[in-house]
Parts: C-alpha cells; sequence; structure tokens
C-alpha cells in the first residue's frame, strides 16, 4: 500500500494529500480516488426512468464532503448581510410560512464526465447523475423581501454545515446566485422530498432548491444565506466553471443545457449492462429535460449514431421536471447501438457541441446502449 | 467507441456480450464495465457508521438486473415443491399474518473485493457495502409450517421476478437455503423496512429476510418459493463459492464473515477520502458484526497496523445489528493510518487469514484510513 502523504515530503502535508484538478493520462484507467467517489455517490439507475418521480434512495447522490449530523431541534438559518433586518429561523418557524410543492429535474454539473477524452478526474459519471422528487418548503424570495435587500447587493452566499477540503483548499460549502436569480419565485427553502422530512444525504433539515440549475446550486444542510455587495468568489465559484485550460478563467456553470437519456429496453447482462431482447415492437421512451426551458425535440438513433427519428416529446407534467418521449422501434435480430439526443425551446441542443472542458462539466454526449436482438 | 459485439463475431452473441468472470491484469485500472457498476450501486458513505439504524437510500444496495416494475396489486407468492398443500398469497393475505420488526446487518459479499490483489473483475467494492436497517415482514417458517413440508426435501429455493444474463447464463434471480437454515425462526419474508413500504430498489413488494447471511441470500421481489429433494444448483448458487481458481468447486459463500469498520474521524479530502483532524483526543468508533455469532473483540491500530490496542465492544441492541464500538485515540499531529479488525465469539477474525478467491468475496482486509493529524 502507498500512502499519499509521507514524512519526508517537503510540500505542505495538505497540499500533499489533496491534489490540484487534472486530467487523466490517454490510457489511464480509472483510479482508486475516483472509484471511493463512485462507491460513496451514485447515480439513477437508469430503469428507474420509468418513474415521474423518482422514489428515494434512487436520485443520484454527489456528497462533497461528509454528510453533517445536524439536531433539527437546535439548527438554525441566519439571513445576513446587506439586509435592513437580519433574520434567525429555527426549522419551526420556517414551516409556519407558506409551503409550497414542485417537482424539480436535478443533475449533477458532472454528469458524463466519465465519457470525456481525456477524462477529468473526479467523481467519475457516465450518464446516470440525474433524478426527479417533489421537493417541499417556503419560498425563499418572501423571506429577502421580509429582511429589506440594500441597495447596492450583487450576490447571495448561501453555506452549509458540510466541511472539507478541496484542493488543498479547507473550507464550509458555499455557492452563491446572482440577486435577479435568488429573487425569482421558483426558488425554495425545502425541508421535505417525496412527502418525508428530509434525509440526511439530502440535506436535513433544510437545503436550497434553485430549479433549473445543476445540482452544484442546490446548498444542502443550509445555515446561512448572506446577501453581499460584490461577486461571490468563494472556491466551489471558481471550481464550477467551463475552463478549457488550467489557466483559462471560463464560465460559470449555471443552468442545466439539454439532455435526453433512453430507459434500457430489454433485460440486462450483468457486467456489462449491454442489453438483450427479442425481435419486434418495442417502444423506446425515456426522459428529456433543460434548465433553460422546455425540450422541443427528441431525437432518437438506433445505429449508433448514423441515422436518427424523431420521437414524440409529451409536455412537461410541472414546469421543472423532466419530460417523457417516445418512439417505436420494430427491432430486429441483430446488434444496434441506441442514443437519443434533446434540442430545447432556445433550439441549443446537444448535436454539434464538443463541450469538453477540464472540469467536464455540461458534457453534451449521449448514451451508447448496445442492444443485442436475440432470436 | 469500440462495442462488445460486432456482426462478423463468430462467438454465440451472448457469449461476446456477457464474458465469463475473469481476474484484472496486475496493471490493470478499474474498467468502463467495472465504473458503470459502481456508478449505479453504492455503498454506504462511511460517515453514517454513526446511526444504529441506517437512514433510506444510505444503505448499500446490489441489483444484479433492473429493479423490475412489480404491481403490489396483483403480484402474488407461490410456494410450490415438495409440500403437501402448495400456497399462493396476495400481499394483503401475507400482511394478516402475524409480523415482527428486526434490525438487520446486511453486507455485500463481494465487499472489500477492489482491495484484492489480483482484483476479480465484478462490482469493484472498496468497504462500504453495508448497512443496518429494520425490516418488517413474516416469518418464514410457520408458512412452510403449513404447507407441510414432505419428508426429503433438501433445499428451498427463492426466486425473484429480477432477470437478466450473467456470464452468458440467461436467468431469474434464484438462490436456496437449506432446508435447516429456511426454517430458522429469525427467516423473514418482509414488505416494510424503516417503517415505511419496500421501495422499489429493495425488493418491492417482498423480499426475503436471512439475518446473518451475506446480502445475496436475501432475495428481493420475491415471487416463488420452492421446496426440492436435492442440492440446488442454479446459477447463484454456483457463482457465490470461494473458489481458488476457475476449477475449484469451493465452498459456498453463506454467513457473514467478521468485519469491523471506522467512522472516519475529523473531516475529508474531497476526491482522496483521506482525513484531517486537530491535535488532542478523539473518540474513534464504528461498527462491527459477524453472521456466526456477536463480536468479541475489536482492534484498532493509528499506525497501519504495526500495532494494535483493543477497543470497547458494546453490546448488540439486537441480535442480528451490528455493534458499536470504541476507543479514545490522543492524536498527535502528522501522518497516521488507521484500520480496524473484529473476532467474533467463534474466534474467527479478520486478522491472519489473505481470503483470497476469485469472485472477491468475504474479503477480511479492512480500512487503510489515512489520517493527517494538523495544528
Amino acid at each position: 500500500m502507498e500512502y499519499k502523504w509521507s514524512m519526508t515530503d517537503d510540500a505542505t502535508p495538505l497540499g500533499v494529500i489533496s491534489q490540484p484538478s487534472r486530467v487523466a493520462e490517454p490510457d489511464e484507467g480509472i483510479g482508486v480516488d475516483e472509484l471511493g467517489l463512485a462507491a460513496r455517490n451514485h447515480g439513477l439507475p437508469l430503469e428507474a426512468l420509468r418513474y415521474d418521480v423518482t422514489p428515494l434512495g434512487l436520485h443520484y447522490l454527489l456528497i462533497h464532503y461528509d454528510i453533517p449530523e445536524v439536531d433539527p431541534a437546535t439548527w438554525r438559518l441566519d439571513l445576513t448581510g446587506m439586509v435592513r433586518s437580519p433574520l434567525s429561523l429555527g426549522l419551526a418557524e420556517l414551516q409556519r410560512r407558506p409551503a409550497t410543492t414542485v417537482a424539480v429535474t436535478l443533475e449533477c454539473a458532472g454528469n458524463g464526465r466519465a465519457q470525456m477524452l481525456p477524462r477529468p478526474v473526479s467523481q467519475p459519471w457516465l450518464n446516470e447523475a440525474v433524478g426527479t422528487m417533489r421537493w417541499t418548503g417556503t419560498p425563499l424570495r418572501p423571506l429577502l423581501e421580509e429582511a429589506g435587500i440594500e441597495p447596492g447587493a450583487v450576490d447571495v452566499v448561501f453555506t452549509g454545515l458540510d466541511h472539507g477540503v478541496d484542493r488543498g483548499v479547507e473550507q464550509d460549502y458555499a455557492r452563491s446566485l446572482p440577486l435577479a436569480e435568488a429573487l425569482l419565485d421558483e426558488v425554495l427553502l425545502a425541508w421535505a422530498v417525496n412527502d418525508v422530512p428530509l434525509p440526511p444525504q439530502h440535506g436535513s433539515p433544510l437545503r436550497l432548491v434553485v430549479p433549473g440549475w445543476y445540482g452544484m446550486a442546490h446548498v444542502k444542510w443550509l445555515t446561512s444565506i448572506e446577501v453581499i455587495d460584490h461577486e461571490f468568489d468563494g472556491f466551489q465559484q471558481s471550481a464550477y466553471r467551463l475552463k478549457r485550460g488550467p489557466d483559462d478563467p471560463g464560465e460559470p456553470v449555471t443552468r442545466m443545457e439539454p439532455r435526453a437519456l433512453i430507459a434500457p429496453p430489454g433485460w440486462p447482462d450483468f457486467m456489462s449492462r449491454a442489453r438483450f431482447l427479442h425481435p419486434g415492437e418495442v417502444l423506446l421512451h425515456g426522459r428529456a429535460w433543460s434548465g433553460w426551458g422546455p425540450v422541443d425535440a427528441v431525437e432518437v438513433t438506433v445505429d449508433g449514431g448514423g441515422t436518427w427519428r424523431a420521437a414524440e416529446v409529451h409536455a412537461p407534467r410541472e414546469r421543472w421536471a423532466w419530460q417523457r418521449w417516445s418512439l417505436p422501434w420494430r427491432a430486429t435480430e441483430g446488434h444496434h447501438v441506441l442514443g437519443a439526443r434533446a434540442t430545447d425551446a432556445r433550439g441549443h441542443g446537444q448535436a454539434g457541441r464538443d463541450g469538453w472542458n477540464r472540469g467536464g462539466f455540461a458534457n453534451p454526449r449521449g448514451q451508447d446502449l448496445e442492444v443485442l436482438v436475440v432470436p
């Protein structure tokens, strides 16, 4: 066993154990660090695309540090900074405010990272870092209005109780939203999911829900909201940017880019997850979403991207939830490679975009789902 | 992209996509197949060792094929074979029978597989494939007695609704218990977990719970129980054996071998999961279990196995649930490698056992938890 640090190392111990971000060598297999993340976090088993609302325990999970232990009885949320009347609220006080429940599709910004070449070394998602659950809480906007935002406010910073080190920097997890985004009606402080109190892994007792945004914005174990007069430059703000190289400042990662996924037809091989099915008519179906607006088109290939056919795209059941799509396919004996791609109401889609970036975010690449149709 | 099968392959298509079991080459990184399994299945985030009962969604999950879609309203359980009165029962009928609730520690037989050298290629667990939840259901034994077991019965075969291909063999998931084990008082047909109806991923609407046995015995989505007059030789029965080589018949995998795990102290580095903490007194703690009886001793190392100290082992809260252990440690500045090992009432332990086998089962190796104590 080789350890990451030895007493004879010259560099600072923290910097030796907590390495800078990097991309993998061309033939470098998944390392033990990446495997450790894959073993503790998890994606949506893709057959669970069948559910409009993802059952608890099947939704994807990405936890940067440890799940903190929080006592809801003593926990408080502080709202401070550039506000006329700072607030400090317990859970019961929050729960006496008007409540709403909304189905929201949440995707990890790193979904698809392990398919990128070269591969950014981090949580190695293939395609499955997504889910749609029903979040219950109180809207953020009235709370901010009650506190009274001072002129000159720029960003709203949300800090969680999860604490750790990332790329050599010790920190509480914190992310900001531009004030205008924080004031959107749909932004929620949620204490329940799928009709049960938030479980520890989803941010008990309270998390932020920012419909349409990638998962990193939905701060879990929320303990503080601070209104500030400048752009927040915290670690996670600079980590989630679309950088082409180590010195490229890049653009911030914000809303979910369009994506479509296929619920795998037939039955699987345990190890390869390739699929088997019998010849005949099969209804291909799955889900599609975009954080920028409704999905207008889903196209499906059964020949590895050679040709594409338009699927029927169902209207969203709720504004912020994924949309079902379907397409009948007459499966013929032999080997097929299935994929799907979405285009949203802006006209932005998965097609024709490379999208490689050092962090492995917002990857437009779709599935390459191997199907063997057997007699 | 290279696909697993092409139309020009000579071998049978099924056999090409679904390969025989193998061990990895010495320098072979984790492959995309193993990563696919790690991304959909998941372990217990080790900080969740703090909970006596694992919250839903944090318990480990290993699903061989797909989660089947089952309608509890039309689902039935058939009890057939060498019984005088075959039974067919709906869920409501089962739920009218006497019910009991029991906390059970469940561990995947492949826990620790990815630490083995050479590495068996399958679901690549490190240390985290475990959990303890409270299962509610009706005991199996009275049901078998009601059906009336015929003389000459040998095995009881439990079949689930999950269907797929493993190592070239298409199958419904099925496992047997020797009759004497199936008749033990603690074996349960469970329809609820942690006080909610079984979610899809844990076997809705009914699963078998065999306290003390590794996870492969606890058949999910249970649909049939058959009493037979010979030893069951189904695929999963021969897969879960301790084989030293491809032609070694090996011994069957049955009950959980002793294991202790440490709840990681301090705070983590995101990527490496190494730990940081400040100098001073820290209470190391974790869980230990054995499917063969109570754990009598837990030893802890803070110097990578150089020396070991005895921890305090708490009595089990329930017979089939893991035991808490704890040990005060005065953490001094510098680099430490922590590990723990258990010995059960039989005197069997993790120490001094290599345990390598081709399937990667029942690995006795413990954690190598890197901790950096910083000022």
